[in-house]
C-alpha cells in the first residue's frame, strides 16, 4: 500500500465536518440483517462457530485457568456464560476468559485484510450481550459483520505499517469491532458509538513481542474487555474526544504515525462489498502451524488417490516454500509446540491418520512406535523450484518413494488457513468442534450445540444456545504447548 | 535528551546477559524500607495524602459515577476500601475506580521527569493490595518510592519524545510503577516481577487526544488496574516475553521508536538519589489551571504584607509570562472550567478570601456581587520584562493601584505545581485535605484520617486506615467542569 496523505488534523474540524469516529459510527448503524448479502450468513456463521470450537478447546488451558484464579474474578454474578464451564459470570469477566481460550492455542481463524484473528474478537462480545440480552441469532451475525467489517476497514487504512511496527493488530484493530460489535447490540445511537471508538483508542493495547507467551492471547480476552467496555461506558454518558483518531497525538498518530495511514480506506466502500465475502477469513483446519497445512493437505490428497502401504513406504520428501521451513524444519520433535511446528511430524501424522487431531500433540503422542517409524523416513527442504520471490507463499509438494523404486507426489497450493476459495465442509467443521469441546463439554452435549450453531440466524435466544455449553466434561485435559 | 543508541535486538540476548525487564525487577527489590533516605519519608507520606484527598473529591464526579453502573462493577466482594463511598470490593475493580477518581478533577500531583502525574498510579494499588494483604504504612510507603522510582526512570529512558509523540506518560508509563509496586506488595520473586513487567507491556494504553474528556482520568483507573492485573497474573504463574522491552516489536521500539531511548539511563544509578528525592512532585495546592498560580501566589503573598482595603483598590494588573496567557485571559467567566482557567477571577479570589477554594468553581460562585465588583477591576496581561525566551516560565507579577493613587506589587516565581523548594505546609495539607474530602466524607471522620495518614509510617495496618473512610457524607456534591 502506498500511503495518500490525509490531513493530519492538529485542530478540530470545522463543526459540519464528521470526525472519523462519527463517519465510522454512521457506517456501524446503517446496515440492517436484510441489507446483508446472502452469502455473508453461512461465513459468519462458521466463523463463529469455529471460534467458539477455539474457546472451549483453550478454556482448559492455563491461560485461561489463571485468570480465574485472580481475586474478583467471576465473583460477580451474571447472565453469561462461560464456555467450557458450568457457570455464568458477569459480561466483562465472560469476554475476558472465552477471548483468552479461544485465541490460546492459536487455532482460530484468520483475515489478511486484518493481519490476525477477527473473530475471537467479536465472538466473545456478541455472546456475552447475547446472554444478558437475550438477542436473537439475527442480530448475533449483524453484529458480527459489522464488527469484522469495522476492525477490517480501519486495517486498509494502517496496514501494513501498523503490522509490521510491532503491533498486534487481532488486538489493536480488532478492540474496534469489539465496540462495533456491542454498539449495535446496546443499541447505542450514532454519537454514542463514536464516543465508544473514542474511548477504546485509548484502551487499545498489546505489542507483538509478546508472541510466544500467555500474553498474546490475553491481548484477545483484554481486547475484548477493552472494547465492550468502552462501548458500556458510553451508554453510560461517558466522554472521548470526538477527534480521537485525526487530532495530531491521536490513535492514527500515535499508534501508526503521521503519512502513513489513509483515511479514505476506511470510510470508502463499507460493505460494498464487505471484506467478509470479498476477502473473507481462513479457518484453519489443523491444529498446527499454517505454514504446515499446505504439505498437511498435499499428503491427504495423495493418501486419497493412492492406496498407500506404510511399510512399503521408503522416504518421503515434503517441499515447502523458503519462507515456511526455518521455523518448521522439526525432524524429531519432542515437544507440543516442537510438534506443531515439524513439517516432518505432521505430515507423517496425516499419512498415518488421514488426519491431524489435538491429540498428536500430547506430549505421549511423540514416542508412539508407529509415528517414530515413520518419522525416520522423512525430510523436508525447500522446493527446488521455489524461491524467496516465488508467489504465492503456501504451495507445498509431498513425494513419496516406495521400496519399489516408484514415486508418487503431490502438489498442493493452499491459502493461508482455508480461504474462500477451499472453504471447511461441514464435515471437517464438525470434527474440529467435536475434536475441540470433547476435552471440556460433555460427549453428549456437542452435537445439539453444534446442530444449534449451524442454524444460528433462525435462533430467537441466544441464550438458548449458551445453555447447551454449561456441561462440562469432567475429563479436562490441556494441550498446550509447554 | 539526546539518544544514545543501545542495541536494537532483535533476537533475544545470550543467556547470561540479563533483559531490561529482569535488570529492572532486580532494582525493584533490592531496596527495603531501612534504605530509604529519612527525607522520601514525608515526600512519599505527603503525596499519598494528597492524592487520596484528590480520590475523595474525584469520587462525586460523574466519570467515577458512571464505571458504578457498568454490569459487575463491584458485584464482587472483596476487602478494599471504594474512596467516597461506604463499601468495600475486590483489588481490580477498587484500583479502576479510586485511580479514575483521583485524577478526575487533575488535581494531583506532578513529576517533571514522568510528564505526567506519578502518584494516582500507586496509591490506589498500595491501598487496595494494603487493604486484601493488611499491610504495614512502612510496606506502603517502600511500594510508593520504589514504583515511584520505577515510573521516572523508565521515564529518563524514553522522554520527552514518548510524551511528545502522543502518549499518555501517566498511564503508559506509570503503569510500570503500579506494577513494581504490586509486585513489592504481593512479594513476587525477581522473575515474576520481569514477567509482570513483559505483560504490563501488553496492556499499556492511553492517548493524549483524549485529554479534556473523562477517558482522561480514567486511563489512570484503567493503568492502576493493568499493572495491579499483570503483577497477580506473573504471581499465578503467567507468562509473558522476558525481553517485551527491547525485542524489536517490544515495548521501547513500538511505543517510542527506534533510536528515541537510553535503556542506560532507565537501569543506571537507582535510588542514588531517588527520583522522589532529587527532583521531588509538585503537589497542586489550588484546584485551577497550575498556570494560575504564581499570580495567586503572589496576590496572597501581598495581601499577607498589606493591610488591604478592597473598596480602595481601583485596578489590578497581573502580570504572567507569556506562554502562560493564552489559556488563561478569562476576564469574565461563567463556568467551572471558565474560571479554573481565568487568571483575573483566581486571582479577584485570592484577594477577597485569603484562599482559592473548590467551591469557587461552582456554577453558583460566579454571580455573587462581590467577585463580579472586584473582576471588573482586574486585567491580565504579559509581563512587561518577560518575553518567550525569559525563563523560568513560571513567574508573575500582580500590581494593586489604589484609589488614593498608591501602588503595591508583589513578585512571585513558583514552579510548576509545588516544588520541593517550596512545599506545601502541614497546614495547607489539611486546608487541601478538608476541602476535597468534605463533599464525599462524614465531617467528623475527616480529621482522624488526616491524621492516620499523616503518620502512615506507624501504622500496623493500612485497613485500619481505610476504615476511617468509610462514612460518606450524604451531600456529595460535584464540582467538575462541564
Amino acid at each position: 500500500m502506498v500511503p495518500r496523505k490525509y490531513p493530519q488534523l492538529a485542530e478540530p474540524m470545522g463543526e459540519k465536518k464528521m470526525t472519523i469516529t462519527q463517519e465510522l459510527a454512521k457506517r456501524i448503524h446503517a446496515i440492517s440483517y436484510d441489507d446483508l448479502p446472502a452469502e455473508a450468513i453461512p461465513l459468519a456463521r462458521a466463523a463463529i462457530l469455529d471460534a467458539i470450537a477455539c474457546a472451549f478447546v483453550g478454556s482448559v488451558e492455563d491461560t485461561a485457568k489463571i485468570i480465574e484464579k485472580i481475586p474478583g474474578f467471576a465473583g460477580a454474578s451474571g447472565p453469561c456464560a462461560v464456555f467450557g464451564r458450568d457457570y455464568r459470570t458477569n459480561p466483562l469477566d465472560a469476554v475476558l476468559i472465552n477471548g483468552t481460550s479461544a485465541h490460546a492455542l492459536d487455532f482460530d481463524d484468520m483475515s489478511m485484510t486484518m493481519g490476525g484473528h477477527p473473530t475471537v474478537m467479536l465472538m466473545p462480545v456478541i455472546f456475552a450481550l447475547g446472554d444478558q440480552l437475550e438477542i436473537s441469532g439475527k442480530d448475533a451475525i449483524l453484529a458480527y459483520v459489522v464488527g469484522h467489517e469495522t476492525a477490517t476497514r480501519i486495517a486498509r487504512g494502517v496496514h501494513m505499517h501498523h503490522y509490521d511496527k510491532g503491533w498486534h493488530p487481532t488486538a489493536t484493530l480488532g478492540v474496534f469491532g469489539a465496540t462495533a460489535a456491542a454498539s449495535r447490540l446496546l443499541k447505542l445511537s450514532e454519537d454514542q458509538t463514536a464516543t465508544a471508538l473514542g474511548i477504546a483508542a485509548s484502551l487499545a493495547s498489546g505489542v507483538k513481542s509478546n508472541f510466544g507467551s500467555m500474553t498474546k492471547p490475553l491481548h484477545v480476552g483484554h481486547g475484548n474487555r477493552n472494547g465492550l467496555y468502552a462501548a458500556m461506558l458510553a451508554k453510560e454518558g461517558f466522554t472521548s474526544n470526538d477527534h480521537a483518531f485525526e487530532h495530531k497525538q491521536g490513535f492514527l498518530n500515535v499508534f501508526n504515525g503521521p503519512d502513513t495511514y489513509d483515511v479514505d480506506k476506511m470510510l470508502a466502500d463499507w460493505g460494498q462489498p464487505f471484506d467478509l465475502v470479498s476477502v473473507g477469513v481462513g479457518l484453519k483446519k489443523h491444529p498446527c502451524c499454517g505454514g504446515t497445512h499446505p504439505p498437511i493437505e498435499a499428503m491427504l490428497t495423495l493418501r486419497a488417490e493412492n492406496d498407500i502401504d506404510v511399510d512399503q513406504v521408503e522416504t518421503i520428501d515434503v517441499w515447502v516454500h523458503p519462507l515456511r521451513l526455518p521455523h518448521t524444519n522439526n525432524p524429531d520433535p519432542k515437544t507440543p509446540l516442537q510438534g506443531k511446528f515439524s513439517q516432518q511430524y505432521t505430515v507423517a501424522r496425516a499419512l498415518l491418520e488421514g488426519r491431524v487431531k489435538l491429540e498428536h500433540f500430547e506430549p505421549d503422542a511423540f514416542g508412539e512406535p508407529e509415528i517414530q517409524a515413520l518419522l525416520k523416513k522423512v525430510q523436508a527442504d525447500v522446493h527446488p523450484k521455489m524461491t524467496h520471490e516465488t508467489t504465492p507463499h503456501h504451495g507445498a509438494e509431498v513425494v513419496i518413494t516406495l521400496k519399489n523404486g516408484e514415486k508418487i507426489n503431490s502438489y498442493n497450493e493452499v491459502d493461508l488457513g482455508r480461504g474462500l476459495s477451499n472453504p471447511m465442509t461441514d464435515e471437517e467443521l464438525w470434527e474440529k468442534f467435536e475434536d475441540c469441546t470433547k476435552r471440556s463439554l460433555a460427549a453428549d452435549a456437542i452435537k445439539p450445540l453444534f446442530d444449534s450453531l449451524q442454524s444460528l440466524e433462525k435462533a430467537n435466544n441466544v441464550k438458548e444456545i449458551t445453555d447447551l455449553m454449561l456441561y462440562p466434561t469432567k475429563a479436562a485435559q490441556s494441550v498446550a504447548a509447554e
